[in-house]
């Protein structure tokens, strides 16, 4: 698919989703099949039968043995075909394509590339595998946007005053600078905001009780192409973390964003809000999920609306502020990623000319 | 938009649309923002955040400051912006274009232009701003179709008898001639049909107390491209107006038309149906309405239809009757107006090999 | 229509669905009206009145005169124009083609072609025109897809055991092989499957009163391009027929399809299921007309799935087992009759590379 980075991992589901009933997931334009098999090992196949084109996520798993519904080809995890109706041989070119995955705790990952690389790992997610010591929360929500939207408004947080005022924004948010640094080398942009004394929102209110005054620190990184990983610090105001590096009046969170391109104009987002703190809570749980997903719901609303703009006006004039730095310096990494400045669409995103 | 004419005004909303609560509305293609500010001005800008192209008629208005709902850029009612989120400086280019409207009792209108020309003026439209002399109910519908299509519909009054049995439509005014005038310098067509003794529908037995036989006289003037107005008289049958021109024995309506092209395929429909008798009578005015937009919807319903044939079946072929003189007058003002034959759709209307 | 034969007969319609309410139907990619008119005839015109392109299947039947509902335009059966609105003269062009009908008991048919070709006729169908020696339960379910894939569908009934598990499928229909005989001249195409001792299905061992095992015969006949006949034997498992012909403790069904290309992408599933046994009973009628119902919205709800996937996958690549023989030669067979290979998509369905 055009503008999207291969070789590279993507979050193609939660865990929780790829079960024994197979899933059908479409990430960079490949339809993708999931089902987990006994032994607790997640499976993905190219979700198409080769024989008349019908989706094996719509098929029944026995054991290991996926069958297709329409006219029962039976297929191995590792793709071979052992079964066609009627008939004993079983033809050359039978076999589907099989897809690397990687469970990590509460998201489930897939290589998208010319061939799997044993030796790349995903990007680390220790808040999804370590229960004891954070809580999570966790879902995903598809947009009917291009992914590089959904860049966009992560990277810039001052719209949580706008877009998410009464749950997470507050003035502050968009009223305080930001410092943003990029890494060429790995591929990460940091984007750091510390608000100091300022006024708590019901988000952390609620589940930390605290109460205005606080010290509010977001610090994104983000590594191109998919990954996004929110630090969040709430203090009592004027509380700095001790030199040794312990911060034991201070809350924690991790709020975690896997940004997976499905198709051209469509874009699943996973999202996860790890905390350190209220562990094993199960009404903060609750709490949490309800806010976390008007916010996303949110995010998703404003997206979809963007994107119908962008189709409908062709116009790519966007001002450039200082706060959109990030934003645009993720936009040009995941241009590289992909191979260059692949679609007119996306060949503005940096044209001196179009952001005057 | 192709096909369109510009530097023309169109209607643009019912004026009780326009509160302090923004809307959309499209027209000739170009997104606008219409909303109402202290001291009942009515304002429209750019639909389109400059910075991240988020529709500013999901922002909130705060007296004469719109604020957009995605990061906070802040609009004066010209346009200028005056708050960006983070930074001091406001960045050039950040400014949206404003649209010049013209508020004229119940409707109001738009030009839709190179620049704004303040020596001309929406056609005349007394009949909405005399409540004394003129009771009126109002509305709009959007259609699913090309305008030229309304201008057909409304040119052609035969067709009351066919998609109006019942509220508007008798035998008599499809077997009525029609006698149709060409204005070239004004840019005005004019319908002619008088029919005398005939059967007094029930739009307007209930309004006037008249019975039948009747005279009723339709009196068509199309201002090109966008306003239509006809004129109507009932009389009891073989009562002409006074030589001075008083006319005490008759009823007199004047049914208005805006038609406004939105995008390539969509229409807004706006009508008015004004009355000289039963002024401030609101059972009339019920009895009214509720009739007219059931003969609106009636034509939307034929009009959205007609649209989805065109798409799927390019034959252009069309018969033409007298009847249709004013119809294909008016299409063709409208190409000229709009700059000449623009697209291959609109050149059959009247190329003689397609109206054999 | 790229890909359709013409010069061929289509079913339109049931013919209990064509009656003084006209209804209109897409064949071939060609719009239809169809009506029926004193004395029980059929009559089918050009759905489109050719003044303002309105469709004729929303106009009025008065006796033998159809009347357009936008202007009044008023067809006889044989499609000429004999009254228009406001005018006495007819206008030349103002006529309507007219299609040739054949109503052959339930179904009826349309010639799509250059000209009527009087001295062809439908292929026969007695089972639907014999109520006294066969009971028949029809409907007609439109698929949102390419009729080919509905060939292909009827063609390999080994589907039965995977999509129609429960009420005619059995792990038999998929595991027994079968032999196809391919008839050029006559452009027909035979499959046969012959189970013997097997398991009897719901849906004939409630309607004929036998239980497992039993032989089951199926035997296709496709006369291409677009009519399907399927006979069915069950009887106990082992009783033959007799050498006369005469088969006394066998159960026969007729199961016909007729398969008419809508649009491009879009088909009318015809379907009819006769039997020679529980003559005139209407529980019998009841269970197999909700059974079958069942069964063909299985295949609809697949071969929309198919579709889609086609629409968004490119990739022509198909596996081809011996059972596909009568599928793929029943595509050949369409195309030929088409004209050939006409567009890209059809090209590779018989293209060596391709079906590797």
């Amino acid at each position: 698919m055009q503008g999207v980075a291969r070789n590279q991992w993507y979050v193609i589901a939660l865990s929780s989703e790829i079960t024994s009933t197979p899933i059908a997931r479409t990430v960079a334009g490949e339809q993708i099949v999931c089902y987990r098999v006994p032994g607790d090992r997640v499976v993905a196949l190219r979700d198409r039968c080769p024989h008349r084109r019908y989706p094996l996520s719509l098929g029944r798993l026995n054991g290991e043995v996926l069958t297709c519904g329409y006219h029962g080809f039976c297929f191995q995890t590792d793709g071979r075909c052992i079964v066609v109706p009627g008939q004993e041989r079983i033809p050359a070119h039978a076999d589907v394509a099989v897809y690397e995955l990687e469970e990590q705790g509460l998201w489930t990952w897939v290589w998208i590339g010319d061939s799997a690389a044993g030796d790349r790992r995903p990007p680390a997610t220790p808040w999804l595998t370590s229960p004891d010591s954070w809580s999570v929360v966790t879902g995903m929500a598809p947009i009917e946007c291009r992914t590089s939207l959904l860049v966009d408004n992560l990277l810039d947080l001052s719209h949580e005053t706008y877009l998410h005022g009464g749950s997470i924004g507050t003035p502050e948010v968009a009223a305080t600078p930001t410092m943003t640094t990029i890494d060429r080398e790995r591929n990460v942009i940091a984007v750091s905001r510390h608000m100091d004394a300022v006024e708590c929102p019901e988000f952390y209110a609620r589940t930390t009780g605290l109460t205005s005054p606080i010290d509010r620190w977001q610090d994104i990184e983000f590594f191109a192409p998919s990954f996004y990983l929110l630090h969040v610090r709430i203090a009592p105001a004027g509380v700095t973390p001790e030199r040794s590096g312990e911060d034991p009046q201070a809350f924690h969170m991790k709020i975690l964003y896997g940004l997976t391109p499905s198709t051209t104009g469509t874009t699943y987002d996973f999202w996860a809000v790890c905390r350190d703190f209220a562990i094993g809570d199960q009404e903060v749980d609750k709490f949490l999920d309800t806010m976390q997903r008007e916010v996303v719901q949110q995010d998703v609303d404003a997206l979809n609306i963007v994107e119908s703009r962008i189709a409908n006006d062709p116009d790519p004039f966007e001002v450039v502020l200082g706060i959109d730095r990030g934003a645009l310096a993720a936009r040009r990494m995941i241009q590289e990623l992909a191979g260059g400045l692949a679609d007119r669409e996306g060949a503005f995103w940096e044209d001196p000319a179009g952001v005057r």
